[in-house]
């Protein structure tokens, strides 16, 4: 009944509130001898920061990253990582119009009803902030699986729908995916995305995203047969992400629109190894990595912190209007890409501590 | 690390494989001076049980339960609740001619490399049989919500779609659900599906499906802020299943479709008590529920287990062809939709002994 | 909060009570390809075994133990195994004369008040008969040990001390503790010993004793630092046998008597290797196993099914007199023997597969 | 695998090294609505604050805490409390001359074989200042156990042995408990443990300590039936801190002494309520409190940081001497005091969270 923390041998525990002093995370189960420190975690943050393109929310945070345990002369102790972010640039008066309502789409109402009390600043504890804390843990789990696996593997997360425009799947370019502000890996649809978003903003609205992170180099046998299976943890640590309302594996619910024999990934053997013919379960059998590439995708809602006016109540119980005017994302699901890259690395690495 | 265990407050582990002696469950947290007999479990089952139609596999096992333990005098004594069926009808020469090679789309595979031994009667420890004491397990969860929250609830499943052929929501009818073999909610589309699955028989192929599961009754507060999210736990839950490939709640996958002022959930004061105007959200706001009906959905793919010849390997590493010939389902959507509402139940029950 | 397991990697969970149809319990995380059947188990449980002297409870019952799932072809598949004992020699009738009263000592009156339903037969779950099956878990956890640390090791426990007699340290011989009733390692004790349990039997009264657990062959850098130590696990484990009130390790409370410079294990080098000159701490240092022999003791309290008559309390709330009629052991320090060692075995399995 | 957390409701995790740039903790499960600050915290860590007496260690740490998230306007949230304390007075160079030494009696060798890596500065994370943040998770236990069973309770530690020299516990005086640097009860043995200390500081030497805890107002019904026993949740606690070899509960060892009628706590019911004419069970029944005085003992051997020459050995498998220079506690028992009340408290609070 931990509630704040995820993983059984990689595991961590986050804290902290959107406007509190700091947020941080302990990460623990990370074995000796892995040289680490600040350096191999700042980039993964960077990715994820606000205030970075006019096409995510302009709160500054430098967001920091100090590591207060568990390094020791620049390598894992084996003992908890402790790391913290000191909160920059909270601007809690945006919200005192709002204290009293519930932000329709929030965990406002939720929270409230749960606990009695609710820190209405930025969310509190149901703020987005809280990732950034995921990110920094999914930089030591990379670490980990590079360490445990000893070999090239890759996390690679990119942006493939923003409302009803898709990318063109012909077009996808790995290389292409870091260099513009939207993790997409089709050049040709970012005009029309910037557009979409632009458009957004201006009517204080918000879209919603969809998400494909693929991994290549995991190896086979991640995963336990029934109730931890890979899919099943990599289920609850995506559908964990705020937002997030939906999660697929390989070809996810398409797959129903598949023959049985269209579907099932043939086998046959090639200079004395295994190999398959297409990868419609994703990587996955049985609930276990088979090594073939591990693809999974996600949806992220249309934020609900939106300027128009929407209806809602106050904790008197009367009706009321409510416009968000704090700074938001007009599409959260960008900044989730490296979210859930974060939370692929910390099961893949949890797993792999098993038994590996 | 219990790999066959599930649930923190309300928990269960199930044990035993396709053509062992029996499959059992254990399941603890249950309070006590619940009335609990077998009959509370029993039809639960009887939905589950293979060999009723046509529709489904042709074993026949009655899948008769027993209780062994934590029941006193026809009430719950606060004590782990074990539970037993003794398999009846295994076939183990069925899958002799097989079981060397690997069914592609199986476990067979992936057990194999994990565990250097491999019980191919039926799948072993893989097989969907399992899946029966989940519904065991289930059919008590439901007993623990309706003792601890005192009130009419309801989990109720339906199956959506097969293959490309989705229902009509404005027939849905949710009596009619529990009088046909497909627990379709929807009269008019009994003729297609069942030619659908004829088809598909006779060509040696199976089916995917969509199952959707709406709960009534089910109180705000349940769900945990950060990991242990509801959406979460269900998305874990049900991602466990077997051939399960996706999971959604609410609009789910389509959110995205929306902007982010038709995504929220408007909120009215009536009656001197809040309402919602919509149910875009599925009932969950921040990770917890918020009292309205409970809405998630789930695909099957195609059962991989086809008499259609398909290109596989065997232990030698020699490439050869596989035709499961085994009393197997055509579409084992239509028997998911039981075990998705078991794992729904037992999940929020768990929830429910948190705090309630 | 699944109160009837134990353990993380190497885990067991135990169902039944002493006058049900059966006990059982179902033990996850051995790894696969160890031989195993019945006969590795059985010999550990007819240690165990009530109605084998005169010296221990007249209760017969065969323990006979049932493997049902997690065996294939005489090999551990990875899956769980399940096994059971069906109870044959439960006299219930026994229990009827005392089914209100609360028999102090007894768990009766704290189970009536935190279930508010108590099944009096026997003791119903709070019986030492569910300590059976720890014992089969304990012989399961020897194999895993001897396959994963895959050399010599050993876990030997004794009876040290009965009411206040004590054994003679120097007459400690390891092959006599097997070849008497009370596995005493000094056999000088033995007519001491038993007329001492005699004259309790026909007093009416019982006696408590004390059991010293002795590891050989245990491997260096079992334990975790901080709250899963080597000893904290072990204290968990056997305090958590009925009718234990004490454990410590190495020196223990004796510790107290010594100066620093007495206690320390003071090392030096022999034949290139590490080698202590004394062993106080018991094998243990910072939590962790140093490679020495694992030593560790607990006491039983004499327990409270006595025949004199005692002052107690109904249900009603009355006061009244009981007298415990049942067939009861005089001295349960006996067969807290094989249960000590099995606690001991199921911990060290445990931590073995953590990261060995 | 969290291998630094404990508790399953009430959950803490901490972190950090002796000579690291701070020490913290996370408590988890903490209920919303309690009032929170600092000074509920800080009283609690001067109680076990090195420096204050000749007769503990040395160094000078003010040991102030600072909570940075979980508390909103004074109160608690539901979210994770997360404390910190900064280092300030790391005397690292003191170390240097033994850091290739095992420090007998240490974790410096099982640590080092277990991780290949070990901060010698203060034993790094094997240090006793670990327990400043279980003193601070203890300082909000005690607030939850408050508010949950909403009545005056006590759980108060005292030394009651220093090397042979035992309390008279007819001098028994509670209130004296606080008054005296040696947390003793009993005041007329201070001048001989003064002078007992003296002795051992001059000799370059330390003595163990034996400390009792009793625990008033606990209401009964707090512990599982089997794996989660009260005594032995506690037990695993208390075993959990630095250098304690012993636990036991009542009467503990002596209860061997006893005869099963001598041993039975009988009851009676006065003004219509259940009470017990004695206390040897220490307010234990079948791991279930029963509403007594909850009773437990354990002892904490002399430190192994003496001046006193040693034989060791160094990490080049060479024969050396040590002599441990550091700032040390010449009794660490005493300084134990607080350290086994709070882990009392947090066991009780994750216990009382569990279902009351």
């Amino acid at each position: 009944m931990t509630f704040n923390s995820i993983g059984k041998n990689f595991s961590f525990t986050t804290w902290g509130e959107s406007h509190g002093k700091a947020i941080g995370c302990v990460v623990d189960g990370v074995p000796s001898k892995i040289k680490l420190s600040e350096k191999d975690i700042q980039p993964y943050l960077d990715k994820r920061r606000p205030g970075q393109s006019k096409f995510t929310t302009q709160r500054k945070e430098k967001d920091q990253i100090k590591i207060l345990s568990g390094v020791f002369q620049g390598y894992t102790t084996g003992h908890p990582i402790s790391m913290i972010i000191f909160n920059k640039d909270q601007k809690s008066k945006d919200y005192s119009s709002i204290k009293n309502k519930f932000r329709p789409g929030h965990a406002d109402y939720t929270y409230w009803l749960k606990y009695g009390i609710h820190d209405y600043r930025g969310g509190g504890r149901s703020s987005a902030r809280e990732t950034a804390m995921r990110v920094a843990a999914g930089a030591i789990a990379r670490k980990v699986i590079h360490y445990k696996i000893n070999k090239k593997f890759e996390i690679k997360g990119a942006l493939i729908q923003i409302g009803n425009d898709k990318i063109n799947y012909k077009l996808w370019n790995n290389k292409y995916i870091e260099k513009n502000e939207f993790f997409s890996p089709d050049k040709s649809i970012i005009p029309r995305w910037r557009k979409a978003i632009n458009d957004a903003r201006k009517n204080g609205s918000s879209l919603g995203a969809i998400i494909e992170i693929r991994c290549k180099g995991i190896p086979a046998g991640l995963g336990e047969p029934i109730y931890d299976k890979i899919e099943a943890d990599l289920g609850k640590a995506i559908m964990s992400i705020n937002a997030v309302k939906g999660f697929e594996v390989g070809d996810g619910f398409n797959s129903v629109l598949n023959f049985g024999e269209e579907n099932v990934d043939e086998m046959r053997v090639k200079n004395g190894k295994p190999i398959f013919l297409s990868n419609h379960a994703g990587g996955i059998m049985g609930g276990i990595t088979n090594g073939q590439e591990l693809i999974l995708r996600f949806c992220v809602k249309p934020t609900s912190s939106i300027l128009k006016k929407r209806r809602t109540i106050n904790k008197k119980m009367q009706n009321t209007y409510i416009s968000t005017k704090g700074r938001h994302d007009p599409c959260v699901g960008i900044r989730a890409v490296p979210v859930g890259e974060a939370m692929v690395a910390t099961t893949l690495a949890d797993h792999c501590l098993r038994f590996l």
